[in-house]
């Protein structure tokens, strides 16, 4: 499972466009906080993996392809366990 | 632009997994209340034109087959306006 903890001390790049909270910085940019955390560690692997490509996906793949599995685990526990900033 | 009401009226194929409100019945499904609609909007066009592959995109490919890019505005309208519930 995985480690919230460990997941902020790893999330130094993700930032720039989902936020520090896991709100984001830019209507292309999903919001993180408060999704599964199953989803958000199936996607981050999706990406790193090559499943998921078009669209911002020129950013993502690299970012996530020096990613374990265990890191998709932390950075999912992290950014669920935020509180999404809503209207 | 999508038109929230009109994407209300187009959802009953999405609720069996993202809810009707958006709040997904599980954790492999993403929640879609809260999201950004700019993304939303995305996330299904790749789905229908095949960039979003592997995971659950066996069933979100061919949900997406038949949408018009007036749907998925639509949609995405209606998904981004509605309450995340949070823990």
């Amino acid at each position: 499972a995985g480690d919230a903890e460990a997941g902020k001390a790893k999330s130094g790049m993700c930032v720039a466009c989902h936020g520090t909270d896991g709100n984001s910085l830019a209507p292309m940019y999903p919001n993180l906080a408060g999704q599964h955390a199953q989803y958000l560690e199936g996607a981050i692997k999706a990406y790193r993996d090559g499943q998921r490509t078009g669209g911002t996906a020129v950013m993502m793949a690299p970012m996530a392809a020096n990613l374990s599995d265990q890191d998709a685990a932390d950075l999912a526990a992290y950014f669920s366990q935020q509180k999404l900033k809503q209207k």
